[in-house]
């Protein structure tokens, strides 16, 4: 099982941790400290052993940070977590605060004192987050004190887990597509247009794209924890726990990377520094205490993580491995599809026991590495939770009259793949299909759409909306977010969304997930995974335009479709899509399952 | 006649001016001048005795810049003019560049040798405009020297027209919904809040909206040259050659305003820096000069000009006032397509004949103060050049079988209009009636848009694109630009663009304008002028939502529309706007325009 379902918070241990944070603050004559969710690679995912504002607060988000004074104490989350949040955390000890309503920087303005003095761990934090905090904080001449040693670390002790240790292997060239030396040779030949010495990466899913390896050092994503230099001359510098690498894994990389111990990074970026070398790093993924190192911010070099925008563009490997994962995932959603029909319909299964059998089913392909990100399994209203996630306290059952969201992933050596489906339990509502039918005409308006190049993912975001703005609905997250190839479920630079900015090129994997949410009385998602392609411009047509090509494989549920509301050409979508899953997966699955596909799929 | 249809450029006289301006330089000992098109009030429109670069290049569009060096000259323009350039300007002296592929500033760094001096006006150019200049410049230490006496002026001599002394009258309240007192109290309440003691204005627009005055120093748009401060506790100052102003004009004002002459501008400007006081300035819109004599960047406070937002949302006075004008213009749009439909099949009417006609029209309502802008009169390929404008050399017979594409708009005391029609002389081709069907498509899509609060232009542009798109087409313009109320026709900050970051509100006025070009062929667009308006939520959303409302009323050529390629929505949508235009302007029109017109507006 790749998933638990245990509460993992517990708010009464938070006033003892508080409290002795406060003493050693009032030792260090600190009257603040700042505790982010990131650890020193700044990625969504951390190990179990990097889980300091958890340990400290109670809150297990994705997100957030914490600030604790000598008399006062404040979480600041995002709107997706403000009542998870609340529900989590000690209110006695800690206030809540939506970032929206005041961010950090303010609140710290508003609390303390002239001059007064802040503690933060420099490895936790970008140099652009304390240049940031540093600007507004200068107003009151508050000062941002770097303290080496985490205070968390040092209460911690002997509860908290030990470092991950899970082996690294090779993604092997059959999966990867492109060796991890070409790779690299493109990024030393940008250093050398660009006339700088090395470029240092901190980011896991960067470096487990760039080395071709992968790892287990966090829950998901196959990854592991080290930072790697790349020279414009020298050799390439991995630093990691040696003792994780497999000899298949030192094998495959030794002839092109220098291997080494993980904590030697620090002393070499002094070297570095030492030797005048002119060093590029990405200020919104490179700690502070790296460019301190370095020789600070107007030593080094800041450029985007070079790794972020050949990652998103899927070479023709792992294209036809997505496509691979994606049959083979959707074997195991349609047998978990059909076994939901069958045994959901008397109300005697729960939003965790559906979570589980989605999981055996993928098991049973016996290529699943992992699931790619805890399962929202939400029935009524649970599923209008955006980022819900079930714990034995919240579980529920799946009751008639009710719809049931779920929204989960698979890794594959092949491919990360991510689908929501929203089924009817027992008879839906005219206005649960009704909503249903408008969230499903955005996800068509998506999957049909043709674009010239140069289109960002933000001039997509509409077209998802339009049925739901029609009718005076709209939802509170993005439409797309791109897909890692067997690496992060969530990978930028892509995304389709108001805020997205950046272009869309052929061969980007990127979700295509609107919804319609009800708080109180249910959510409605609808989740496919989608290719960009280059498309022959219509013979008519004059510009160079893209297309989508939907790559998830599972029946969208016609029982909530109103077919009176979608337009000839979405009704021949649908049918059209819902032929190429039946014959796509018919051969790979058992007589009573296909039986089932087979009426799934009818034409509406 | 408000438009002249004479060829205005004579690149003959470029090689003199040129090599008289080479002279200058050697004299002063500068390497270079920059010549923008802009003059002391950073507007898209400026008097003739401003048109500086038009008599030197030779170029007579509406944005670029030149730059003379001692032996190089080019003119910088954007997309919309590199053609119109490299017809107006001496290629042998000048040469053209598009934006696109060379900035000016690039141009500078590569043509110039080190710590060159380059001479500029410092009252022409935004601060912002020279602190990037400066900041690009600087890598090679050429120095940016101002020269406060304009060397083109210098050279003008004679046969330079003289500055506009047209009479600055009031736009009465019945027209402007809201005295200038309180808009004024408004803008110093602002100040009070922000600690500040005043704010500089230098837009015409600007000036002519928070004064309730119009004006008629530029071409087309009711505005006037001045400058005003708006003291947060001292009265208003209004900086105008006083000779202009009416008594009308002074009894209006002279309560809340302390009138001035123009000249004294700069004078005021020194002594508010002398009385330390903190000023607001547009860095977009204030010039190089003002900022000096306000102490410089340093002392300066940098805030948007404070009209902008408040100007372009319309009160309800100025919303009816517009949707009379609409009737009115609607009346002599449809009197000329009646016309035009009766006259130019037989291939006798060109391009200035239609334009004029058109004006006529408009002047017979006896309520036509000025057109909105030159006329764009294109008949087959030059229907194609977005930013066309006749003359009598490029002027072109109306021939059956081709499209005629005419965008004009009138100058209405209650308010301003803007609209394009693209109509088929004698019988249109399929693929030209499929093409304006596709555009048509896009125009209804924003036509009937609804989109939740918080919407920016740019999440509204794709909808107009996405059946071009669907069919390999697009178009380089933006969808729609902001309307004064008998003000400019294009005005900020709201536009339905790829760019359009501004944020749509209730009492904007925007134009709808789609298009498609076939380079060579024919052009395509089909613009109205749409209001942002308040929705009550559809009892069944949960949103609050915004709608636009179709201000321009004129028939949109049924025999150019595929029927087929429309959804049962989008039929129904021409049909009721038909029988809207129809039942609003039959009562206003004569016989035979009725008739006309009843046939035009037919259900399709």
């Amino acid at each position: 099982m790749f998933q638990i379902f245990d509460v993992v918070s517990d708010p009464t241990l938070t006033a003892d941790r508080v409290t002795r944070l406060r003493t050693v603050l009032a030792r260090r004559r600190l009257d603040g400290y700042i505790v982010p969710r990131t650890d020193e690679h700044q990625g969504e995912y951390i190990p179990a052993d990097a889980e300091r504002l958890c340990w400290l607060t109670g809150f297990s988000g994705s997100a957030g940070t914490a600030i604790v004074t000598t008399n006062q104490a404040a979480l600041f989350v995002d709107g997706r977590y403000t009542v998870q949040a609340r529900g989590e955390v000690d209110s006695g000890q800690i206030d809540v605060v939506a970032m929206a309503t005041q961010k950090a920087e303010d609140w710290l303005v508003e609390t303390l004192a002239e001059k007064s003095k802040i503690g933060f761990d420099p490895k936790l934090f970008t140099v652009a987050q304390i240049e940031r905090l540093q600007h507004r904080l200068g107003e009151k001449q508050i000062v941002l004190k770097p303290v080496r040693s985490n205070l968390i670390d040092d209460l911690w002790g002997k509860d908290r887990p030990l470092p991950p240790d899970g082996a690294i292997l090779p993604h092997p060239i059959r999966y990867a597509g492109e060796p991890a030396a070409e790779k690299i040779s493109v990024i030393a030949d940008e250093l050398k247009a660009g006339g700088d010495d090395a470029v240092v990466l901190t980011s896991r899913e960067s470096i487990a794209w760039l080395t071709n390896l992968r790892g287990s050092d966090v829950a998901h994503t196959p990854v592991f924890s080290a930072f790697v230099i790349v020279h414009q001359k020298a050799k390439t510098e991995l630093f990691v726990d040696t003792a994780k690498l497999t000899c298949e894994a030192r094998e495959e990389i030794s002839a092109k990377v220098k291997i080494t111990a993980y904590e030697k990074f620090w002393e070499r970026l002094k070297a570095l520094k030492e030797m005048g070398k002119s060093v590029r790093v990405d200020p919104n993924t490179a700690s502070y205490e790296i460019v301190r190192l370095l020789g600070g911010a107007k030593r080094v070099v800041r450029h985007p993580d070079p790794c972020v925008e050949p990652r998103s563009i899927k070479n023709s490997v792992e294209i036809s491995g997505a496509r691979a994962a994606q049959e083979r995932d959707g074997t195991a959603v349609v047998r978990f599809l059909a076994w939901l029909d069958e045994n959901a319909g008397d109300g005697t299964i729960d939003e965790i026991t559906a979570a589980t059998q989605l999981e055996a089913f993928r098991q049973e392909t016996n290529k699943l590495k992992e699931i790619s990100f805890d399962t929202i399994s939400g029935s009524g209203p649970n599923g209008a939770i955006v980022h819900y996630r079930v714990n034995s306290k919240t579980n529920r059952m799946l009751r008639p009259g009710e719809l049931f969201l779920i929204d989960s992933g698979a890794q594959y050596c092949d491919g990360t793949t991510d689908i929501t489906r929203t089924l009817a339990i027992g008879k839906p509502s005219e206005e649960m299909r009704r909503c249903f039918t408008l969230v499903l005409k955005g996800h068509i308006a998506i999957a049909t759409a043709r674009f010239p190049k140069g289109t960002r993912g933000r001039d997509l975001d509409p077209f998802a909306r339009r049925a739901l703005w029609q009718a005076g609905y709209d939802y509170d997250h993005g439409t797309g977010h791109g897909v890692g190839s067997y690496l992060s479920v969530h990978e930028g630079p892509v995304s389709i969304s108001r805020m997205g900015a950046a272009f869309l090129r052929p061969g980007m994997i990127i979700s295509n997930e609107p919804g319609c949410y009800r708080e109180g009385h249910y959510g409605i998602r609808i989740e496919n995974l989608v290719l960009v392609n280059e498309l022959e411009t219509p013979e008519d047509g004059d510009r160079e335009m893209m297309s989508f090509e939907t790559l998830t494989l599972a029946p969208i549920a016609r029982r909530l479709i109103k077919k009176g509301l979608l337009s000839g050409e979405e009704r021949d979508w649908i049918d059209s899509y819902h032929a190429r899953v039946a014959e796509t997966l018919q051969p790979l699955l058992d007589k009573a399952t296909k039986a089932w596909l087979k009426k799934a799929c009818a034409p509406l």
